[in-house]
């Protein structure tokens, strides 16, 4: 008794945030070892505590969906750092209520079922958890302007007239956001993470930090091509994927995360689909 | 709304742990820099998201404090590490409790209460966390051999006989453990944490870094004392001491660290106090 997978699915949400962020060396993004000036450590500590409610509403089958993530976001923004979980949150919180589907670890058929029961009201809120905090996000295609996600709340009758759910929402942005693509590929990538985490070995954290490498060494990293172009994420991804390919020593992957810390190069989607794959693999018993 | 001053105090105490064991350099203990081999960051993460029922419990007055104090360390014993949080825990859940009596912060009155409320079923449920945990403990006195806590659960006849409060228990104990002593001396070095806490500079945890130099510079470690005698605490005081005084370079610290560290000397109460100070001033407005 008392086992982690046993424990309520919002508390193993917490536990695999901070998880998420503790583990090192993850290239590029805060990790225990690595911070920026003003997206700090204890910024991810904060708001991983302070998205429970959230989380909890997650967990909760009467509360919409969309309605779970926003208050997960607002807890979250409860510290100074701005956003530091947003993408992790919209990852996580689908896997809770999937994982209270399933009465257990998250499977296919129940986040299909979570996905596909979304609908405008979720949307709504979704769109309503961008006016909590500052994300940084490209703009919508041509035709999408009046759906642009920065309009926050204000988007609300929009979304309405055209009766467009949460994961259509999320189906329009995927080839450009690499969470709404996990909605649309029902989180294939953090089920693979979870594979991953659940067969390595050693402490959880290394684990961690080794299942980071994999997942950027596999695809470019969105964030990083939205925020540097897809030149510098596909060249990361190049790199990630020659200290994978060749098991390099910490030292060398110690030195490359350095190296992105300094660019700036902050591959943050990678390291939300980590978050996605820790709930998934503590849920089918990982421990810590 | 959403400040972390406004959270239950349960969530409040669970950022106040996990704060504690992320400030570094904190000489000779677990933080995010430093582990031992069996005894690693992530399992301080997991034992502080595992006592959440039991600090749950601590902020319900229904619930016997005793009681709460056992599902806390329960809960805590999730992890593979063993001990994270004990301590932590016997000063956090008397404060959670003084919270809530308090409505806000823990005040004097409010731990007075809380103290001095406690009765022989606390005590006996104390005695049981014991069974949940190893804890590195020293010996009772001559004349308390049948007060052992290592004799856990078994020890409740003999509680019961004597009809001995958790309070007492504590008095008992105050001359060799520094937070049965902060119990008898009403968490007076928690307070004076928090006072450092709110009144100090910069981020939170660099923040808690210097108060527990501060703290390891006003008294020799009880803990450290247990294990390797009164002369080396007192040595690890006085090199603190000196630390603090000269304001030293975050590099000396560092160096102090890693030599506590190599020797096994783990300050061990300091941060439990400093936890304890951590959830006092989450509880009176710090930000993180």
């Amino acid at each position: 008794m008392g086992t982690i997978a046993s424990w309520p699915p919002s508390r193993r949400a917490q536990l695999a945030l901070t998880l998420e962020v503790a583990g090192t060396p993850k290239p590029g993004n805060v990790d225990r070892h690595r911070e920026y000036d003003g997206l700090r450590f204890e910024h991810f500590l904060a708001g991983a505590i302070g998205a429970t409610p959230g989380l909890e509403a997650a967990a909760d089958p009467s509360v919409p969906l969309g309605v779970a993530f926003e208050s997960a976001v607002e807890g979250m923004a409860c510290q100074r750092g701005g956003n530091t979980q947003f993408g992790a949150l919209l990852a996580v919180c689908p896997l809770v209520r999937a994982a209270v589907r399933a009465d257990g670890a998250p499977t296919g058929p129940s986040v299909d079922a979570v996905v596909d029961r979304t609908d405008v009201n979720d949307a709504i809120a979704f769109y309503r958890a961008f006016d909590h905090v500052d994300v940084a996000v490209g703009a919508p295609p041509p035709d999408f302007e009046d759906l642009d996600v920065r309009r926050g709340g204000g988007a609300a009758e929009t979304l309405r007239s055209r009766s467009i759910t949460l994961a259509e929402v999320m189906a329009l942005a995927s080839d450009r956001d690499g969470i709404a693509a996990e909605w649309t590929n029902r989180f294939q990538r953090c089920f693979q993470a979870a594979e991953v985490l659940v067969n390595g070995e050693g402490p959880v954290l290394q684990r961690a930090a080794r299942t980071f490498l994999e997942l950027l060494a596999d695809e470019p990293d969105p964030f990083v091509a939205l925020s540097h172009g897809e030149a510098v994420a596909q060249s990361v991804t190049d790199r990630a994927s020659a200290l994978h390919r060749t098991e390099a020593d910490i030292e060398t992957v110690e030195s490359f995360a350095n190296s992105l810390v300094r660019r700036d190069v902050n591959p943050g989607t990678t390291a939300d689909i980590l978050a996605g794959g820790l709930f998934i693999a503590l849920s089918r018993g990982l421990e810590v």
